[in-house]
């Protein structure tokens, strides 16, 4: 074995190993073993990284910018921190762990930063749209466990960006639009009115955009469309799916692409009548989702 | 060898292996090499580290809740990150990788989260309390270079708390106090007239706070007085010096004692006059710190 130039001595490296130890002890009379677990496994890969890349002083000092940077441009309807761990696929790594062991259930994807926990409620083939401009899209499928048993009054939460490739929140004028909520019919069926998905940017003119520009990377998420589905006899899922055929498929500014979760939009020549009827003066697109929600954690289904 | 029965199954591990290998080819067409280096380091760490704990998804949201406490308390005169960095240990790890190789220099500590890099000139033996409340101190030593020639000009800067363990910018009234700069004399001395340094709580009103509290951790640290010493041929030192006997050195909340920076503060009895002559009404101490600079980066001294 032969020793890179660049590795510490032998001395150099047990003090910056002692420091590591000295840390980890301080740890030593936390009164919750899961907080202590956490935050000494943090200590030793912060310290193994800042050695590793033998961080420097003003790398140090520009990290400390950027993560201010971060904070100061979070608001209510700005979530930068969410976006960062996206980008850096700790959002996707951490479903990853969580999704675990439930084959036969919708895979799981990232949240993003746009969710809102309140959204208006539509009945059964309601419109989300809000008036948000795109193309419409008509969504349909159930909602099973993963035993196939139809699901009743299941909670549907959609949100999605609009023909500009913006959400609602990302407008200054407070509009509520591309975003809302349905429950399943007594046989598990949801059906409702959206728009078809577009790609678009994560936001980027702030920190995280500007760390994507410098990395040589591409904000832009494949078109997709958001789902959070619950029902209390199971795990609450959080999904997107995904158009067939996007070229970003492979290139997801948020690594959120699941092979499972890419679906078919079929396209209908304007004056195609809906399947509830509905007039519709241009083209449009149906989608069918079918959902398979996973035991809730700690059920021995 | 056994496997914890938490260990998850191989294929589960390989689809988490898998996704941070696509994390880091992310960064395949990054102009810049370093960044490169840095970024791939650090979304290998913050996978593995999401991998080995089996973060959960609520405990990332408190992550990033947490990330966000921190920006929205940060501001000119709170930089609640660097107090993060602080009391990871990762600020005097970033330290520990820097300040090597010159044995005969003055070891380097934490910066904090108090500099200022404006603070009020002072001469030779000149008061930088600016009338806040403590203990005088007379501090005096030289500045040399590690070949032991004294450096004249070079600028010493220094900033402490006061008796209530508060520094200037934690009042809400704007005073510059304890703080200033000075330049070495000829033959390379500086003196100047501060306060004797006295423990105190790093500000534990914020997420950090709340985090060592939350970890059965204290935020007292150990007594010391900050330097930071610059010449235009050497490397800026930025250091402190700490009080020897002050209980609190073995568990300095940020870990930034060196023992060659624990120094004798001898207290003089009410009635005795300063070095200077000045007249005291109290007791009053005095130390000697004399300063080593290392050669400037990239230079072969």
């Amino acid at each position: 074995m032969t020793l890179s130039p660049a590795a510490p001595p032998t001395e150099q490296q047990a003090r910056e190993e002692r420091l590591t130890e000295q840390v980890v002890r301080s740890f030593g009379g936390c009164p919750d073993p899961r907080l202590a677990e956490l935050m000494t496994g943090l200590v030793r890969h912060l310290h193994a990284y800042v050695r590793e890349v033998r961080l420097t002083e003003e790398e140090w000092a520009a990290a400390i910018g950027f993560l201010t940077a971060c904070g100061h441009i979070t608001d209510d309807r700005r979530r930068e921190f969410v976006m960062l761990s996206d980008v850096l696929g700790a959002s996707m790594q951490t479903i990853a762990v969580n999704d675990t062991g439930c084959g036969a259930a919708t895979e799981a994807t990232v949240v993003g930063p746009f969710f809102l926990a309140d959204s208006p409620e539509v009945p059964f083939g309601g419109d989300v749209s809000g008036g948000a401009p795109g193309e419409p899209c008509w969504v349909e499928g159930t909602v099973t466990d993963t035993a196939g048993v139809p699901l009743a009054g299941a909670l549907v939460e959609v949100w999605e960006a609009d023909a500009d490739g913006r959400y609602d929140v990302q407008y200054a004028d407070g509009r509520v639009a591309a975003r809302g909520r349905l429950r399943t019919d007594a046989r598990g069926r949801y059906a409702f009115w959206g728009l078809t998905p577009v790609p678009y940017p994560i936001p980027h003119d702030g920190p995280v955009g500007r760390l994507l520009a410098a990395t040589g990377r591409s904000p832009m998420r494949a078109s997709h469309l958001h789902f959070r589905v619950g029902h209390p006899e199971c795990r609450t899922l959080v999904t997107h799916i995904f158009v067939d055929g996007d070229e970003l498929l492979g290139s997801d500014a948020v690594f959120g692409v699941q092979d499972s979760l890419v679906k078919e939009f079929v396209r209908q020549p304007a004056g195609t009548p809906g399947p509830d009827g509905r007039r519709l003066d241009g083209s449009w697109s149906k989608v069918r989702f079918d959902v398979v929600l996973a035991p809730a954690v700690g059920d021995p289904r």
